[in-house]
């Protein structure tokens, strides 16, 4: 175990949370598979009812990397939940993995023993338990995201995060088209996967946009003229100066409220931490493949090494005439 | 000592930057002694007279962690200052530290003899000595905060600095409560306590609000409907995204200055980094125990464990009906 | 090499990148030479022609410090370029680096073949060839910065960047001087330099200013009444917040765009991330020697050794009667 100068300290779990991840009879994910999948709910008398199940997976970062991951619904990160302004949800949380975890509606506005926070709001979630949270969608539309609040440093960068966008069904959209941008660290050493945090021997060599390391991240399509939004969401535990090529965007809204209209920036390079999100509108200026990336520059590497235009934190967007 | 690969390096007090505190002979403060204490002033001929005293002290973090730390008048923080705009005072500063210091009030337009910067503006205060700092207080109401201005690597994490709010008596508050929360790091290992930096060897397992690790740190106590600001304080070495559960806050003021009305963010999440302040205005929406704590996850353990509900940089706003 | 646990991992050319810089048959450049020394056009048919070389090189950082570095014409950081809006440019690189590189001019909207993504929107340049990048100046004034963009996490910490600013010769200046503050990071050990980055044996002990750390950097002189606009940019891969004394600032355009009127922060302390760029106005209040620094206090530290007033990303402003 990499950095544990600190085994047999005053606290006892420490060993645990940074130890690698335990992948034996983990089933492994298809190598192309994908996260952020659209999450369908059911509808059961106006309520709709979503399922979220945790389980450890082998899950590919990347073709030929694999790593021990914590998923919700077999997928990193987990699926994407979609709802509208004032929806009534349930979500039924089945816990598949060997040690409690809980889920933390991050951002929202709702009644306490919903909110998540485990050994503060709720017990922890025990292995083999279901708990189900519900709750009213507040009237604030925008980018939100759940994940784990139990050992948030070992299950969250593990893959224990999922977006959670709130839609008002009366507003006009700002651009044509939207990409969710979900930031990840990882740490892969001998053949282990270990939590990535900003701690000795633990500092991560694989980082991920939605689950997958450039080459493997998806490529953006849009026309000249076009108006995309990205939506930033810092769930990982490093902070990230996230940058588009080809002219600025403008900040439209962050953690999940509209910047006033007169404080809109315009930047090219906007700082993401953990828990943050920002809404930016980039325009699709000149034809050609323009790269979104972080901007510290280690991040954009796999295992210290760049492949052809970068690596871990890379995206393309390809703008046709 | 951890990570001192450049031992011998061309600079030689590096050795002794990021050496363990030696303890010998401090004393310790009471277990359940808090910092950030109100600083009563003597007024002398209509001017505010403080006293400040450095020295090296046991300090607990938590009931079972006692770290050695730098103190100002036996406490970490140091003792809050509270002065009104265009107060005369004078801080006289007793140096019983093994070593040089000095004190910056940072943000302050005050003369630059009064400034702080050893070997800048004045010489550093050696063991033993006092130095005087006067000036009349500017003009510009909020979050301050004064710190060493020697070795600050080294003598700011370890514990000095402490809280500086300047009011201005005819102003209306916007809020019915506030909390200040002052933020920092820690390096214990071998059962000797480092000055936390982020370098090889010498990154923290222990974090702190007002130089305690949860669940030792404060809860504050509100109504529904209740607006409390809390001051946030970048007084350590990181940068750390503060999130507040339930609802999002406004940014109101930032490094002392008022954010322009048309510009307040709202936001459930802020970047308080090294030197920066936040005064954030929070509304008690539902009754219950909501947290606040930093979101990168591995900043709320303790020595890498996650105690009841978090640890580290976490507290506890409950919110009575 | 230090912090190298994933050699022969997945990828095989990590170890290249975190490998020291050879200097074997590299020129010394002078002990006080500077970087950031305008680069003068040659004007043909209308177009403004400027000449950059990329090259390994001993430079100084401090005058019994010398590093490694990949330098753009000798000179740590590269040149100044300095461009009116709507001017034709042509910039021709050649690489004398025994490896490939690109230049991307960071923030401008021009045509996708001038970006300089190396294996996106052109090959590299080898070693030996040089390329022509040639483009209308957009009409944004402000500034931007110009780097490489082949193993980025290597070559730029390393001094592959540099300061682009872009004038509208019909504005009214804000301020009566201005000053550049480009923000680097090194490692230096056993002799060797390494290409700074947040990796295991692999963080900073060295930080520059414009290629110099303090006491080497420069001092900016002004007089009481002066208002000075200090251009920052996030040209290494660590956040920097950078903090003046004597009196806050206020921040008037981030990332070569103005920021509003009405959302103008005072501040003293203002974050700089890897990319971004801050351009800040200050007043100088008080005669006397004010220090403009990071406060992360292990940033002013040389090789964990704070000297005479600080160190590393340190400066002093020199305010007169």
């Amino acid at each position: 175990m990499p950095g544990m100068d600190h085994d047999g300290g005053s606290q006892t779990e420490g060993g645990h949370t940074m130890a690698p991840v335990d992948v034996s009879g983990a089933p492994a994910a298809a190598p192309d598979a994908r996260g952020n999948q659209p999450l369908e709910p059911k509808l059961v008398d106006g309520v709709k009812e979503f399922e979220l199940a945790t389980s450890v997976i082998k899950w590919n970062i990347l073709p030929d990397v694999q790593v021990g991951a914590y998923a919700y619904n077999g997928q990193v990160p987990g699926p994407l939940i979609r709802v509208n302004v004032g929806d009534q949800v349930r979500v039924r949380v089945k816990n598949n993995l060997p040690e409690p975890t809980s889920v933390h509606w991050h951002g929202l506005s709702i009644p306490n023993a919903q909110d998540g926070a485990a050994d503060v709001t709720q017990p922890p979630i025990k292995p083999g338990e279901t708990f189900t949270y519900e709750y009213t969608v507040p009237n604030t539309p925008g980018t939100f995201f759940y994940h784990t609040h139990v050992q948030g440093d070992r299950q969250q960068p593990l893959g224990l995060y999922g977006a959670l966008i709130i839609d008002d069904p009366n507003a006009q959209p700002d651009a044509s088209q939207e990409y969710i941008v979900e930031l990840g660290e990882w740490r892969v050493a001998d053949g282990q996967t270990f939590p990535a945090m900003e701690f000795d021997g633990m500092l991560p060599n694989f980082f991920t946009i939605n689950g997958k390391s450039y080459p493997a991240t998806e490529t953006v399509k849009a026309k000249v003229g076009e108006r995309i939004r990205f939506r930033f969401i810092g769930s990982g535990q490093f902070i990230h100066p996230m940058h588009i090529h080809g002219g600025p965007f403008e900040i439209v809204a962050t953690d999940g409220n509209p910047v006033p209209e007169g404080a809109r920036l315009t930047k090219d390079t906007v700082l993401v931490g953990p828990g943050e999100r920002y809404d930016v509108v980039w325009t699709a200026r000149e034809p050609g493949k323009w790269l979104l990336h972080c901007h510290i520059n280690h991040h954009i590497t796999n295992n210290g090494a760049e492949v052809a235009g970068g690596g871990g934190l890379t995206m393309v967007i390809e703008v046709a005439p």
